[in-house]
């Protein structure tokens, strides 16, 4: 009897296709898809994301994994292909084959996971490689990046034992470049590398060329479960299942000398969008080096002098890719003595403004339809054209150019420490906290802070992660910037001193430092939807938006309202797009003058006293009501009953304790601020997030819901009389239970009565319920029997089915949770599906099934952030909302949602 | 063609019979079964719940109700067979036909509901009464009282104008009682009455008998929505679709003279359980003249005297009911002219203590069995049977006696406002809050309180509703009292004066009021439980409960353990029958000297010094588990890893905050409390309920939990080597999301693994997860991979779920919640089934979907409930865990549960 094995594991390049990134990954699947092409591809075979997977799921519980049954012969069957494609042999002592041992997984993770080149040199093969290339010192170059490399990645061996044999050598020989190392001196360097692999691994280099594949490929599937890659996975949300392929590929050499060399393209600019020659070439040198940065590049332009027939050649497949992918491709390549090979492709990464202009452009050649450069740009995208910019026209002095780790234009007094950040911050100052690197320390200080300033740590720091997860402006890695924060200033190399409480300015988008305060003006993007409608006509960018807007619009299902407050707020949540307000918070009606009328309410002694505050606040509150009515006339305006406690319009417990304490410990008690403790301490909560707030309010402080609703009806009827089309939704907050809007219902609609009468108006009016709270949730469909409407208030959603509140844990525990992977991203900032996500589903469903034509929103933080809408999509709500500034974001997602199922 | 109505809504009494409850009501059903049984009950017929659905149906929206098609005609038809019958015509004016028009629901709705008396007088009618009855008083007493509750029941006039007008006419004839009104003045209160309705109704009296009868009907049927109906439905947990029955019945009159009187009887004492004669006689009265304690009642065995054979008719009749119904009876009955005529019977209410009494000696005489017997008593009354009680041989002053609102027995210092009652218990004080009577202001002192006493008001009233709601004892409408709460002190009616801070005993079983502290003793039922065995035989409730709660044993699915978190509790648990401790928390194990460890933990300025103050705790912790375990030698024991944030071990932030600003002011700053301060601000938290607690501080402070798991895991391998069975179970709180857990669990393993190294000891543990975040419910798939055990954490799941925290909102809004009925009992007491229940069935569901020999306990205060329980025995839990003093009371509770089925 034979066994048959239905799955294989090894596909040649000649295979494949694009399409096959599951399987294959990113990478192999492109190499691949440039082999079926005709493309110069050096010959190879990819080992699947399906091997590594199995190979990892045998490595569960801490056991060493072991190779799926059938690997070894399949890889032994295309490793003879190859051979025989190549007529050499791996690691043939004589003129040996040498491949190339690299990831990839479907989804691009720079810099994550591992890569062995030149696997089939050793100490005899480099003989051999020496004579046949004629090249002794390439080839013990080679060798010695072999060994450092397998050494580090397979063996485990600490890479700066490396990194200082090299060094070492180099002053010895009083050379400064590796180039300039001789032969002589390489061949030494490999016997120290050896050396090192000897007393610092278990089993030491295998001289067997098939052994050092085999480990490579071990090595390469082991990288995909290194913690910096979860976490990478984690915040990047990647699924953690996928497993990475392995491509093997012959190796081809740049560094072979002047008819040789490396480079990386781009079909277009990814900057700007403009068609063009974009990249850069290193003569003799191999990709490694670029990335190393050991020389200068050129641009790719001059590879027309120095290698006219390999520059014409690459030119034409740049077409070719461009054309085939129908989108910006970038393109790693190698020339060997005057040789083009294709190494590399893939739909290259762009700035936004690149997004959007290509998009369109690819549109007007015919490639790609208006449905297809919708899914081409983002929200996040749109957000980020949409970020006040600095104005370039203005003066300014650049102190240094750092990596921009999170977008935004930020201005603020420099801060060295988080305990200044937050006292300036709550004196009302913009502050950028300065530092050299940033931990969880700092969090207070990063979330009182505009924008963040490090001079050292990459994009994947501590400061850029959490700056990009809260949404503040980080440039990160300035290391030009010697930052004393005992001294309480940092100098740049020039020279430069900037102090404690100076004003300085950074660009997120650029990473730019400037000093002074470079004055911000709004993107050309934002004018446009602000009303300069000639803007689309006369910048390209913003003609490109305003197409992707118009189609987005035709596209999408789910309405977009904004969260507005004001008559102001609402008219520019109008011109930005607004179909209407999906939130209109009335606390900011009790602030300012009002603040005493809240005392009075608050400090009566009696239902009368009670009754007398809340008269005052109704022609007051009516006014409001008006103007925002009729700032959206014919729109939906959604108004949430007062929500917070009462207590936040009164003075802090503590603050007033002290005050008190301090006046009677020196004999001169104020009345007023002891009565007023008294009322304080009485309201004082433990923990007002769960507290005497929302609908909680309503019943409990009679009329007070009352007056607001009166305020609201009136206002609606005055805007009838006036001709107007009102369209008020009256929302309850807070609700747990049916039976707390049940009663609140009745009042309104006891109320609607009352003003219908007085007026002789009829008012148009609806009632709904914040759906903010799980027991809303799970219980949604009896709630749906008294609501017409529901909105989900994902913020407080999220803080309580979590149990975590906002303000209390983003500085005490969010980074490290970043950090670790907990969260790929703060859940305030994007929804959490699996969560959250689960009971917003579950009370779609069940209030649904009570009220068939319910009309849902959600007015959370969520409303404008990309991901989330697209969820809010899939479970069939009928609207977002959020600020105005987020509402063009909101609807083209919205409209590129409609394209996910 | 005809139609033929399925639905018949009219049932005499002749046709139905007791377990029809749901059709016919409660009284219907068992005043048709006693016709069954040939007892004397005079005709009548009942009128359906279905007729009444229909009704209230038609009714909705505001509208007035209409009666369902087809029911005046089967109301005539019965009516007509009524008539004939008693060989009389309603309202004929010769021999007039009167009927009593009574509400009966499925559920006993005592005072919610309406009676009409006397249907079928008027204006003719009366004279052939009195005619016929030769008793002109009586008729024209009998005609006042039709009109009175007509008017007040069916027309909505204000009751006071008839009590005004009766008043006034006994001032001017200078009478004191009702009884000593003639025939005459009767006659004239007549044409008074007549007067008030014709002036305060709509449609006046109607002289029609036919309309009498339809309009008291509609009255009845219309009582069923009544605000207070509704309330106390909410507040009883009735549903609010059922409706109620009306029963029509022939009058008969307990008021024609001496040879006539009306009564009521149990067939057992309800207090004790013994069988005998107990029960109530009044003379020449009416059952409403009993309830009104217009005079006073002799005890039912004088009956013997006054008319022997009515008496002995009535214990033939008793005995044949409690043989027939299998338990106590409680029976109303009527005399006319020496003819007993029974009006009502049902299944008596009883004391705890007779329901074990009497479950069981049903079970001696061989009329239900043990199973039966169990569903016969509660868990509310095995508690109330273990409440402490005053020492009955104790001296004691009794003051007064008021309503027995809220069972138990409450000493303390007697305050008069809620500002005192709080001031005091801040201090450490024991405190009856006392006043006229409570209202939402009250609401800090209720909870501050340990008993309540009010001079005003009924069982319903807010003090009762509130008490019981919240478990506290509370004696209310003590109206002996005179309560001064300005002057501090209350005065009995014999002049006796306690005053503001002195002592005071209640209690809340008997209504009693003591001066001065009573001795407090253990019950003999707790007694029994904590060991003394012999008490089952020397004491016969003892021995009822010993009995049932064998036989609960053996019958019970449901696990109980007990939460405990020192060795004392954890052996009272044991003897209590606890079989396991579901909750031992560690936090008490860093308070007293150890809170200095703490600050040195919070205050260390880097990782060695928390390191070293975590070393010094490691040996007092695993003292605290060796005893622990040893306590619990062979039983699981579940610990939980420290919850609550850790400033809660350091001093207040507002307390503090003004000690220095004091401090400062007068130029004497004390640099530990500035130090101190700046630790508590920086850790200082808006919302510590939602803050850095639980498994976020495990992840934040490195090595934290891992020294409680050392802890722990040392303690068991300690036990093992001392031949112990040690059984820990880590359990980690405040779990939101897997991937914490995770961590946790690996952080376990591996000082597992170290302390399995290093004391070369086996050590057996599990590692589970608290379920008490309404995420942890939604994902409880994905917790469950890492997750052995779940221990769903219901005081935490409900304040999360609801969005409120128990220390706020109970002071602030739930008296208000529990008066409107929004909640029927506190959902902190009885776990809220609709909400946080439909939260743990899912977390149950998936839970066992990943793991099916998952195992799951629930520890929140709602282990102990008795209703609560019955939801966790149909959600299929493993174990209950509860205070060792619940223990018991879970026991018979999950013993019950198993029959609900």
């Amino acid at each position: 009897m034979t066994t048959t094995r239905a799955t294989r594991y090894v596909f040649d390049f000649t295979e494949g296709g694009k399409d096959q990134k599951d399987l294959l990954g990113g990478k192999g699947a492109n190499l691949a898809e440039m082999t079926k092409l005709g493309l110069p591809v050096p010959p190879g075979f990819t080992i699947t994301t399906e091997a590594c997977r199995a190979y990892l799921e045998s490595a569960r519980g801490g056991e060493a994994g072991s190779m799926p049954e059938g690997l070894a012969e399949e890889v032994s069957e295309h490793l003879a292909s190859l051979e025989e494609a190549m007529g050499k042999r791996l690691g043939d002592a004589e003129d040996p084959l040498l491949v190339s041992v690299r990831s990839g997984a479907k989804f691009s993770m720079p810099g994550m996971m591992e890569t062995v080149l030149n696997v089939g040199l050793n100490d005899e093969s480099v003989q051999g490689l020496a004579r046949q290339s004629d090249n002794p010192r390439s080839a013990w170059d080679s060798y010695r990046r072999l060994l450092q490399m397998f050494g580090r990645t397979v063996l485990g061996v600490d890479a700066d034992l490396f990194e200082h044999a090299l060094d070492e050598l180099k002053v010895t020989r009083s050379v400064e470049h590796d180039v300039d190392l001789s032969a002589e001196d390489l061949e030494e360097l490999v016997g120290t590398f050896k050396y090192v692999i000897a007393e610092h691994s278990d089993i030491g280099f295998p001289q067997d060329p098939r052994a050092q594949l085999d480990l490579a490929i071990a090595a390469v599937f082991d990288s995909w479960n290194t913690d910096r890659a979860a976490i990478y996975r984690r915040q990047e949300r990647i699924p953690h299942g996928l497993g990475t392929a392995v491509n093997v590929c012959s190796m081809v050499f740049g560094n072979l000398g002047d008819d040789s060399g490396t480079g990386v393209a781009f079909t277009r600019d990814p900057a700007s969008g403009a068609q063009g020659i974009y990249g850069d070439y290193l003569q003799n040198a191999q990709g490694e080096d670029v990335v190393a940065g050991i020389r200068n590049t050129v641009p790719l332009a001059d590879l027309e002098q120095i290698d006219k027939a390999s520059y014409d050649e690459l030119l034409r497949i740049m077409q070719r890719l461009e054309e085939h992918y129908k989108d910006l491709c970038d393109i790693e390549f190698t020339v060997e003595h005057g040789k083009l090979w294709m190494l590399q492709t893939r739909v290259g990464k762009r700035t936004p403004g690149a997004a959007f202009r290509i998009a369109v452009q690819l549109v007007d050649q015919g490639l790609i339809d208006l449905d297809e450069a919708l899914q081409r740009v983002t929200g996040a995208q749109l957000a980020q054209l949409m970020f006040p910019q600095f104005d370039p026209s203005a003066e300014r002095e650049l102190l240094t150019k750092g990596m921009n780790a999170s977008p935004g234009a930020a201005v603020g007094r420099a801060a060295f420490d988080s305990a200044t950040a937050v006292e300036w911050a709550e004196e009302g100052d913009k502050v950028i906290l300065v530092r050299r690197e940033t931990n969880p320390d700092d969090l207070s200080g990063m979330v009182a802070a505009t924008g963040i300033l490090t001079s050292r740590g990459g994009k994947t720091s501590h400061a850029a992660v959490v700056a990009r997860g809260m949404g503040r402006t980080c440039v990160c890695g300035a290391d030009d910037l010697d930052v004393d924060v005992r001294g309480g200033r940092f100098r740049t190399s020039d020279g430069v001193e900037v102090h404690e409480g100076e004003v300085i300015s950074i660009d997120g988008t650029t990473g730019e430092v400037f000093r002074g305060e470079v004055p911000v003006k709004d993107s050309l993007v934002v004018r446009w939807f602000e009303g300069e409608s000639e803007l689309a006509d006369e910048d390209d960018l913003v003609g490109a938006v305003a197409r992707l807007m118009d189609h987005a619009d035709q596209a999408r299902r789910l309405g977009v309202r904004a969260n507005a407050d004001t008559p102001a707020d609402a008219m520019r949540a109008r011109r930005f797009g607004a179909e209407g307000i999906g939130l209109c918070r009335t606390e900011h009606m009790f602030l300012g003058d009002r603040r005493e009328l809240v005392e009075h309410l608050i400090l009566a002694s009696d239902a009368k006293g009670q009754a007398k505050a809340l008269d005052a606040f109704l022609p007051l509150q009516r006014a409001d009501f008006v103007e925002i009515l009729e700032a959206m006339d014919g729109l939906p305006v959604t108004i949430r009953l007062i929500d917070p406690p009462l207590h936040e319009f009164l003075p802090g417990f503590t603050e007033l304790s002290m005050k008190v304490a301090v006046a009677e410990a020196a004999g001169k008690p104020n009345k007023r601020d002891v009565r007023m403790l008294t009322a304080v301490k009485r309201m004082h909560e433990e923990n007002p997030m769960l507290g005497l707030r929302g609908v909680r309010l309503g019943i409990v402080i009679p009329g007070l819901f009352g007056m607001q609703a009166r305020a609201i009806l009136e206002a609606a009827a005055i805007r009838v009389k006036a001709g107007g089309d009102p369209r008020p939704e009256i929302m309850i907050p807070l609700v747990a239970t049916v039976q707390e809007l049940e009663h609140m219902k009745s009042d309104v609609d006891a109320v609607a009565r009352t003003v219908e009468q007085e007026t002789g108006t009829s008012v148009p009016y609806k009632v709904g319920s914040m759906i903010e709270l799980p027991r809303a949730a799970v219980t949604a469909d009896q709630i749906a029997e008294q609501a017409e409407f529901f909105s989900f208030g994902t913020n407080d959603l999220t803080q309580m089915t979590w149990g975590f509140s906002r303000d209390d844990v983003e500085a005490a525990f969010f980074s490290q949770y970043l950090e670790r992977g907990i969260f790929g991203v703060s859940p305030f900032e994007t929804l959490d599906r699996i969560g959250v996500g689960a009971l917003i589903r579950e009370a779609v469903e069940r209030g649904r099934r009570t009220r068939p034509d319910l009309h849902l929103g959600i007015c959370g933080e969520h409303g404008g952030d990309p991901d989330s809408i697209h969820f809010f999509e899939e479970v069939g709500l009928d609207y977002v909302s959020c600020s105005a500034f987020r509402v063009p974001v909101a609807r083209l997602e919205a409209g590129r949602a409609v394209g996910d199922a």
